[in-house]
């Protein structure tokens, strides 16, 4: 849809936006600028100068892609972090005694889980999101919305309200599903919401990540790392901890700037794109890759039809497949033991593209 | 020392290294070859080109200026997740009741440490660094090198052994020292240390923090961060999370890639660096200053001789009298009521710097 806006090596054919987006070409001009102007003619008064503010107004952004009206998403800090944030959050107060975790979530959150468990007296149990057998006990699911191996969608107006209905809170991991189709956070009464900003959204290798709290929770959210980026007032150096009102309260240290900046301008090529649209791209290409795949192969494709922007194949020496795939252009990537993952971001990624990586595939796998 | 290195302004007295460090020259050209060669050409194969590692390499780069051997410092998330770290870390299935934190401290460590507190079952208690008071109920102390507000300079030796003493762990914010003066971590037998990279050390805004966790304590060391990055086999996408045996189980989630590479980038023109020498650079430059406010004002100077690279000095109305500063080219900052602080990094500032600096001062506020 955009691929003019790309830097793409010529003789690649990309398939691993679901790692680490492609970036967007006027990037590194930006850098250049926050680098040699910003940092340095500026100096210090940069702080003052639009670097202060950078988390909310760079959230508001991604918020409009997450259906997220503005004022309930900051950016910073990893992930992993931030599903802390979200989870300690969540079971501030509880008398509830359980979290549930996605049992085939990408593994950070089930490690983050298991210590927010440890530090807030909870168990932590694990479950598919098809049977997450929720109790009066249950105080927060940590759920995928699209599922990192197998690039399977999971529904989340139904799990909300089935967590809902027993009167549990749940947080949403979107990594693989920002940038890939609308999401209504909203409307839906998500109560947490997590993301990085590497993958689709195409902000850089290790870009900050972000956090939804949504108003009616922000009162109430206790952000257990209490740093001074979420005071109040932060240059007063008083010696309590009081917590901005609003979404700054999630915000911890100060923000690693050239990496915030670096997104924000990556996220100039959303401004106009519409999402249903993209996702239409989305849904296209990979049903493109899969019929090639099925026509060419005989390889299992793991990805189901409500998906994102992956398709999953189970393929024996995954490793050695995607290294011979990756000599001869096509970058994917492999998780163990044994799957192909192929990322499709609409954005950058042809038709052409999907057929012949197809081809290729089929090729080294004959 | 090195100012041809750096960009510094036509007209500017920069001396507020102590808050953001101004960057050296090279620092945007790497930046261009990090995001149009690394991200843009090599895309996901960066990972496993040298930006997973960086974390420990720029690690012991720095701990090369913290009296750190190699494999004790890694580089990641903010000052004050790392504080979180180190104090959740050093409180870990202690039977002691308290946390003491300076109780000058730069208020975000006593955020934290007020959190950490209450999510470990403990009291926080605030205390000045020349009268502690540590019983054995202390677990741990968390003490500033460098004072923020005063540039005073704590004796990290008398300190650190009066907590050994008692049978408490230590915690130093390095964030005003290191850069400044030797330091020596390793020597001193300090149990955690953390520190920023956006002051003396240059790294650009909100450059990541670092933690420093000695070897003898590393296997004892729980990361309540319990993010991938820190999992013995990241890769291997294990359910539950067993943590790397070194310094690695510091790591959260995935690295910040651009602003850690600026970091790595700045870095280089500390390789050669002296810090005897530097040190007595510092001492000289703010003895320089001293003098002549002292000569040509009338203000206190809070800082005390045992110091870092700054002087501050009492002053009212210091937020209109900086603004008039920076105005006329001089560049510091204040802070609250009545501080004006004045930073004097060796690399980039000269000693005609600090003369005109407090002739301008004079002028202002005769």
């Amino acid at each position: 849809m955009k691929r003019e806006l790309f830097d793409i090596p010529e003789g690649v054919i990309y398939l691993d936006g679901n790692s680490l987006g492609a970036p967007p070409k006027h990037v590194a001009e930006r850098m250049q600028e926050v680098v040699k102007h910003q940092w340095g003619t500026r100096l210090i008064r940069s702080w003052s100068e639009g670097w202060w503010e950078a988390p909310q107004r760079i959230g508001d952004r991604i918020g409009r892609l997450i259906g997220a009206a503005p004022g309930q998403v900051v950016v910073g800090d990893s992930t992993s972090v931030n599903v802390f944030k979200a989870l300690m959050g969540a079971v501030k107060g509880t008398d509830r005694t359980e979290i549930v975790c996605d049992e085939s979530t990408f593994p950070t959150d089930g490690y983050i889980a298991q210590s927010a468990a440890s530090l807030a007296g909870l168990k932590i149990r694990a479950a598919h999101p098809s049977s997450l057998d929720l109790t009066d006990e249950t105080a927060v699911v940590l759920l995928n919305h699209v599922d990192y191996r197998t690039g399977a969608l999971n529904d989340m107006r139904a799990l909300t309200e089935q967590a809902h209905e027993i009167g549990a809170q749940v947080v949403w991991d979107l990594c693989h599903s920002a940038g890939v189709l609308p999401i209504e956070l909203d409307a839906l009464n998500v109560d947490f919401a997590i993301g990085c900003t590497y993958k689709f959204l195409n902000g850089g290798p290790g870009s900050p990540a972000y956090i939804y709290v949504p108003h009616e929770k922000q009162a109430g959210f206790d952000n257990p790392l209490s740093g001074w980026n979420g005071h109040r007032e932060p240059f007063a150096m008083q010696p309590s901890y009081e917590p901005d009102p609003g979404i700054v309260r999630a915000r911890v240290g100060t923000p690693d700037i050239l990496s915030m900046l670096a997104l924000d301008a990556a996220l100039d090529v959303w401004d106009d794109v519409d999402l249903a649209e993209l996702r239409q791209r989305g849904l296209a290409l990979t049903a493109l890759f899969r019929e090639h795949v099925r026509k060419l192969t005989s390889l299992e494709i793991i990805t189901p039809e409500a998906r994102g922007n992956q398709i999953s194949v189970r393929c024996p020496d995954a490793k050695a497949v995607m290294d011979e795939l990756i000599a001869r252009g096509v970058i994917g990537d492999h998780r163990p033991p044994d799957i192909l993952r192929f990322g499709f971001a609409p954005l950058y990624v042809t038709d052409e593209d999907a057929i012949t990586a197809a081809e290729v595939l089929a090729e080294i796998t004959r």
